[in-house]
């Protein structure tokens, strides 16, 4: 029996509204109840549904406890059509969502000898001992049907209780993401029936959510939806927004169609801050990408990033391309040794000042023999803030082949160090990206994490 | 009555075990059903509740709904003593907390007239316009005290339902832990008495779950657990391992005892992998630490990290005390000419060889004029490998006062790009904590993620 014959009783009428089947998520662990640990996979699934146009319309967190885990699952299954389990299938004792899945199903788990094989085969791949508590991850509720995970020891399974498709997922979100869009989605997809909805996303730098929200007011003002149902969602990233539109119902090929307008209309009003139209493309890729069409390479002179920018850009696979490199100055003595900062700039206005990152810019792009150079010198916080260079302060210089192109200044208030970090790597690859893709536009970048008053 | 007589019915008695007392965690929006925000929320509240002794028995999540908030909210408070609500408090149509709460505790909307001024008064402070649907939020349930929020113009408020006293507070995270710690925090720690339970930590790199749980086995036999019940939990944060004892019960202060002499017999057993024993200390933290002890500073040469490792190190507040810096050098040229790497190393022996980093050691402890300095080179993929060097092969080399210090190769399986960089920058930094705190110990550093036979 297939995967998908399986789910037959999960498919609606063509053309029907998909909302007729609801979904869940239920996120199973004592260490998110704990609060160690943040929950990102119901909210990582829950956009996944969206996008299906299966809304979750709860999620619900259970203990390890087994008689907890079992009465979550029967209630959830009693409301939903399809639920998605996250965690405990880990090989420990206190991982038992196989255990209450067969428990809330009424049936028995048993041995997959297919699953300990491949378990077993995983493990003397990389040479890793097996030990008895690995094999417990293929004990499998009685019918289950294995979802493979293939970077991961703990398959996932579904199964059905009562009339509710159950689908146990990893808590690693690594994997968990993988197996939902390999086996998961394609599943939910085609055995829910009707149309495909058609989804459109845009990738913005340097507003924040609400400002999307209003810069995107109206935007089917003029576009014929064609009958269509169009809504538009929101992803907030730090420091990325994702804003998406998804079309569903309409006749002939008018959702996809209508799509591509809301799509084009969405990134016509967010221009100045759009570095990508499609869901693949990160920030890094598209910073690559573009330093490779225009022939270019970059090397950046890091200070309170420490390496965040570097790792940012190399996140891409062939950054190698356009990448040459970063120094990472954290001392005085580093930025002018290495560098080449005069000691009497870094005397007079400190290593936290314009001319400290046009002579760090300057000295990068020398050194790389790179077509660009990014400096970054600020106060990452907690510690090392003054009255006139507040915690957040950060200084940022681009020099490129005409010579030093931009300066910028911004003081990133009610951030705590990593997100200090993590904004400026971003304004600092923003500000190659902006040169080469809208020269001369003076953009006002990272002004949305800074004050009014500085510039 | 003040809020704190009001909740005299959560009163537990005196060395009443505290688990008499649940809680839980609603959290309200349909952004949160839309996977547009991770809750961080829930995680906070309830690592708070923890420490109060008062752990969360469960989370969930209502859309915006009324139906489903009162559903909701009645099934919460018909099994736990105390609610936490986050959410749905603000002016618009689709905050609906407060009618939700009204509807589920019986009890009308009412207008509070102090609110209302109190809100006004903030609006005039910041000059902002005050609109009708300001008003709502001035609008409580018979009976509900209030909460103040003295940095949001979103009042919190209590009342109960049934049994069960439920607190509602704002979404935004900055106002509600700040309405949490000031307002809820005191009372249902003083209202619920009992004993706290006792938590120690165990914070490890180098080895997988399952082999700390296996490590783990049988590690209560031989301590007295003097009436206490004592529970081992794990946390895996990519590539560490986080080993927690939870201790509560007991007579006088046998708890404690009991944590001590358990986390003392985890952490003997972990040994050579440990590197925390507490919450608050990441490994950056301590690898700082460690340096600052020794008076040793540190420097890296990158290539395959791409800076991350200078980014780790960095994510510790006063790491500019003992880090000085990174080369990222990501072309051949840079290695050779930053470096000082011999061209005929990287013709011969390729850039990700031994001689290779071990020239980048020698060159960024020179250059940087550190005590220390490690190097780090490899495939990080998907493109790059080739059969004598597979995607995930890497070699690190560290330099010390004596010269070149350890040499290792390693080959990541199974990691993409991503991970690859994580577990090496994890590596590097692990050389050098190693070399301080075991000198002399040549630990199979990274083997957990590489097969046998590599070095």
């Amino acid at each position: 029996m297939t995967l998908r014959a399986a789910l037959g009783s999960l498919r609606a009428m063509p053309n029907a509204p998909s909302t007729a089947a609801t979904t869940e998520v239920l996120t199973i662990g004592d260490e998110l109840l704990r609060g160690e640990l943040v929950d990102s996979n119901s909210a990582w699934l829950a956009g996944r549904l969206g996008e299906l146009g299966l809304p979750a319309s709860r999620f619900s967190t259970a203990s390890d406890e087994l008689g907890d885990i079992v009465e979550q699952l029967r209630s959830a299954a009693g409301r939903c059509s399809a639920l998605m389990v996250s965690g405990g299938l880990g090989p420990t004792e206190d991982d038992r969502t196989a255990q209450a899945v067969a428990q809330a199903a009424g049936v028995e788990l048993e041995l997959h000898e297919a699953q300990l094989e491949a378990i077993k085969a995983r493990f003397a791949a990389v040479s890793l001992p097996f030990t008895d508590n690995n094999a417990k991850q293929a004990w499998l509720p009685h019918g289950a049907l294995v979802l493979d995970n293939d970077i991961g020891t703990a398959p996932g399974f579904s199964v059905k209780i009562g009339g509710c498709r159950v689908f146990c997922m990893p808590g690693v979100p690594r994997e968990l993401m993988r197996m939902f869009d390999r086996h998961v989605a394609s599943v939910l997809e085609s055995e829910l029936g009707g149309q495909r909805p058609e989804l459109r996303r845009v990738k913005v730098f340097g507003l924040a959510e609400a400002q999307v929200d209003h810069m995107l007011r109206g935007l089917g003002d003029g576009i014929d939806g064609r009958g269509c149902t169009v809504t538009i969602h929101y992803r907030a990233t730090f420091p990325e927004i994702h804003a998406s539109v998804v079309v569903r119902g309409g006749e002939g090929g008018a959702a996809g169609e209508v799509a591509d307008a809301y799509a084009e209309a969405m990134a016509e009003r967010l221009a100045g801050n759009v570095f990508a139209r499609d869901a693949a493309t990160s920030f890094a890729d598209a910073l690559v990408a573009t330093l490779r069409e225009h022939g270019a390479t970059v090397a950046f002179a890091e200070s309170c990033t420490g390496g965040r920018t570097g790792d940012l850009i190399t996140n891409a696979a062939g950054s190698s391309d356009v990448f040459l490199g970063s120094l990472v100055t954290y001392s005085n003595s580093a930025k002018e040794q290495l560098l080449g900062v005069p000691s009497e700039v870094l005397q007079r206005d400190g290593a936290v000042s314009q001319r400290c990152v046009e002579a760090m810019a300057r000295g990068a792009r020398e050194r790389f023999g790179s077509d660009y150079a990014v400096a970054i010198s600020g106060v990452a916080g907690p510690g090392g803030g003054s009255a006139e260079k507040p915690v957040g302060t950060v200084h940022f210089a681009l020099a490129g082949p005409d010579g030093l192109m931009r300066h910028v200044h911004r003081v990133f208030r009610y951030g705590e160090r990593d997100r200090v970090k993590q904004v400026s790597a971003y304004v600092a690859a923003w500000l190659v990206y902006r040169a080469l893709t809208a020269p001369g536009a003076d953009d006002v970048i990272g002004k949305r994490w800074a004050p009014r008053g500085t510039r």
